[in-house]
Formats: structure tokens, C-alpha cells, sequence
């Protein structure tokens, strides 16, 4: 595995590689990422994976200088996972002139970007960017993070970006509580706590199974979550991917949460297809 | 020539083409055109022409309905310089979803950007796409449009798109009057009036040549510019690409000028280097 910090070097690396799959992450690598990685090295010829905790995707109040980072440990993951290029920019490689953003003018306004204004415009811009510096064959984006992967996959529909973007599931830890890098936030309480997120979720694909409207689901998800010191950010159905409000058109439901602990937000969904 | 309007055809008949080379415009095609063509006919295997008005550059209050269109005189033109293919889109073939605008956070507050908010990121959401679609070896822009020409490299720069941005010299009328489509608006009296802007500006020459300092040369070019009927929008020197105010490191100095017109607005530009 070769590591390389700068556009040119890995420009050169990748001239006529062959097919190229590519996972962007912000590092502290866990099995969800390793996941991506296994699917990318399954399919391609050659394997990228990128680490760049991505400032501008952080809010002024958000957790960018206490991001957690293991550049060590995130190495020996991409390794045994057979990553061929670890690209390791700096902001002053990503963003060179800063001069303009990729702004998102729909489909921000819910979930997570209800709370989280330009948190999307900071992914897209730079997820246009490390695209146009890789240009993969495949792109990997877990289903964890869904409202991304549905802005990101309108982006590239959008912009004609040159690429496959892959949908890959969300890998949990044995209880249930989707992997995150920032479950190492949660104290031993929360941690116990945390495993309701799913089973609220599982709750919730039942309920729907057994035909009970959307908006009681909700309600019941609201009541589930409600886990001592905590406070939920939203519990939200809405179409995927277009994440517009849910209709009777409507053939997949993305049922989003996010819960906030003292120590951390953790997001999870359920992606719930009518009559499958 | 062939005529293509949707995405798929242009790129099914451009895979494997060698080298491309792509002239975006607008239509209503003049020599200032012209040349980008033929330059372009004269450096790539393969001339793409695309011809689209872009809605999202214009203001509110702008010219969009009735922007010139000559679609039969455009196709002549093109054929005659040898265009390969002349991409035609439609609004809802480049704006597929709208869900995402490109915004300029810098070099759009000054020039034709101070009294056109929101004209530039119409303009780099655009060319983003058609860079996209096309992929183009070398793009072509004339430096009739001097701040746009800065902005796209700079954009290029910052996103690291794969292409040569070629840079191609302002082509004028016989009196010295730039060509531009909007030319065609201006009345007997106002075209007469109007090479007095590319003297106005060789007189700027002149005074830098001999030393002149920059403000004062900016109050000359005003005075000169005091055509009846008309007003000064912005006669500006800006230091060339960055669009950053001129100081003594700077080595090309941009002098732009826009001079509303009754029924026009027009702009003009003196690339000065200095000890050149």
C-alpha cells in the first residue's frame, strides 16, 4: 500500500489502472468502512481509499478538533484490507483557492440538515473534489449515513459525474448499534443505552409490516427513544431517495433518527420498501 | 456535424475520440466565437460546440427571452469551422434535478460580478456540468469575458477538474469595437458611440506605458467613457487572475470596463503586463 498526500503523485499512480473503487472517509477506520473496502477490492482492479477529516462539513459548534483520528491503527485496517492507495490530503491540498462550494439547494432541509446548516454543502464540495482527483469506476457510501448517499447520488446525477456510486449496508456492532467513529464518545451508560436505537427501528419495520400508519410509527419510534439524558434531534420518515415528504406514490420510506447523548449524536435509519 | 441534444448520444459518439476540444457558448455565434472554433478545430482530433442558454446566469432583471438566437446561423457557422459535434441541450437536460448551485466565494464582487449577484455561480454551475458531460482535452474561452475566464480557471484549479483552460484573445470589428451578441441591440448612434470604449482603453495603454499611476489612468478612462445617453457601470483594475485589488507585486493588471447602453450593456478589457 503505497500512502500519498499530494493530487499529482496519485494522479500518476492511477493513469490507466484500470477499474478504480474508491471509499472516502474522515479515517478512524471501523467494519463499516471495512465493509466499503471489501466490496471495492471484490470489484475493481485497484483500490483508493481516502482519509480527510473535511472541515468545512463541521459547523462552528461541531466536533472537528475533538474529531476522533488513529492514523496508525486506520493504516493497518487499509492494509489488511487490501487498499492499494491511501490518499491522506491536507486541507491546503483540498482546498487550494477556496473559491467556490458546491451548495445544496434541496433536500438539506430535513434530517440531519434541519441541524446541521452548509453540513452538506461541506460534503458535496468535497466529495466532488476527491472525485475529480480519483475519477473512480465505483464510488462506496454506506446506507448509514442515508440522506448523504441520496444527496451525494442526486449529485452525481445531477452534475454528470462519471461514476457508480454503491449503496452498501449498515454494519452493526453484535447488540444492534450501527458502527460509528463516534461511538467511542459514549460513556458506559450510554453505551448500554445505545443498542435501543435499533431496536426502536426494529419496532418500527414491524409496525409498518403490520400496516400501521407512518406518522403513528413515528410517534411510537419518538416514545422508544426516549432513553434517560438523552434527547432525540428528529425522528423523520421521508421518500428515498428523493427525501421529499412521504406519499402514497411512495415505494421506499427512509425512517431516519438521530438521538443526541451528552457525549455524542448517533444517527441510524431504517430503509423500509412497501410490499417487499 | 451532427446535431446532439441529450447527454448519452454526445458521449456514446465522444468515447475514444482522442483529444477533444470544447467551445461552450451561449449562440448567436460571431467571429470572437469563430476563432475559439477554429483554434480548437486546429489542436484536437475532435470540435465540440455546445450551444446553451443558461438560465441560471441571468438575473432577475436580466435579458434571458430576448437573448439573441439565430439556431440555423449558428449551425452554418459551425459547420464552416469544422465542428464535430454541436451539443444542444435543453434546460431540463442540464438541470436534471437543480438540487445543487456552485457558489463563488471570491472574485465575484467586483467587475461584472458587483452588479450581477448570483451571475457567476450560474456561470461555474454550468461549465462544471458541460466540463462533465463533454471532458474535454482543452476548453476554450475568450478573454472578452476576462473575470468569467479567471473564475473558471480558478474553479478548474479548486476542483480539480481534468482540463486545459486555453485562453484566446479578444476579437473586434474593423473600428475596434469587441464583437459580442449583444451588439445587435445597439442603435445606429450607439454603435457609432461604441469604439470610443476600445480607444478609451488603448489610451489607457498608453498612460500605463508611460508610467501613469494605475488610479489616475482608472479617472482618465472614465472621463473618456462619458459617451451621451449612456452610464458607467464599472471602470476597474484588478490584478490578474487572482481579481484581487492591484499592488506593487502585481504583474498583469486587468482593466475592465462596462458602459450601459440604452439597449446594451457591453464590456471590454486591456490586459496590461507590466515591463512587457
Amino acid at each position: 500500500m503505497k500512502i500519498i498526500q499530494d493530487v499529482q503523485t496519485l494522479r500518476e499512480r492511477l493513469a490507466g489502472a484500470g477499474s478504480i473503487g474508491f471509499v472516502p472517509t474522515m479515517g478512524f477506520l471501523h467494519e463499516g468502512h471495512a465493509s466499503l473496502l471489501k466490496q471495492a477490492r471484490q470489484e475493481n482492479d485497484v483500490v483508493v481509499l481516502s482519509i480527510f477529516v473535511n472541515p468545512t462539513q463541521f459547523g462552528p459548534n461541531e466536533d472537528l478538533d475533538r474529531y476522533p483520528r488513529d492514523a496508525e491503527r486506520d493504516q493497518k485496517i487499509a492494509e489488511a484490507e487490501g487498499v492499494d492507495y491511501l490518499f491522506y490530503p491536507t486541507n491546503e491540498t483540498m482546498y487550494p483557492l477556496d473559491m467556490a462550494r458546491v451548495t445544496v439547494r434541496s433536500g438539506d432541509d430535513v434530517l440531519c440538515g434541519a441541524s446541521r446548516p452548509g453540513h452538506f454543502d461541506g460534503v458535496l464540495t468535497v466529495v466532488s473534489k476527491l472525485l475529480n482527483v480519483v475519477r473512480p469506476t465505483r464510488a462506496y457510501f454506506g446506507l448509514k449515513d442515508a440522506q448523504q448517499l441520496a444527496l451525494i447520488e442526486a449529485y452525481v446525477a445531477d452534475y454528470f459525474v462519471p461514476v457508480e456510486i454503491v449503496r452498501c449496508p449498515i454494519i452493526r456492532e453484535a447488540d444492534g448499534l450501527a458502527k460509528s467513529s463516534r461511538n467511542v464518545y459514549l460513556s458506559e451508560t450510554e453505551r448500554a443505552q445505545a443498542p435501543g436505537i435499533q431496536q426502536a427501528l426494529q419496532q418500527a419495520k414491524q409496525a409498518l409490516d403490520q400496516g400501521v400508519p407512518v406518522e403513528t410509527v413515528l410517534d411510537r419510534t419518538r416514545e422508544a427513544l426516549q432513553f434517560e439524558g438523552t434527547t432525540i434531534d428528529y425522528v423523520e420518515a421521508v421518500d428515498y431517495p428523493s427525501l421529499r415528504p412521504v406519499t402514497e406514490q411512495t415505494t421506499t420510506i427512509l425512517l431516519a433518527v438521530a438521538v443526541q447523548f451528552a457525549s455524542a449524536r448517533l444517527i441510524d435509519n431504517l430503509l423500509y420498501t412497501r410490499g417487499a
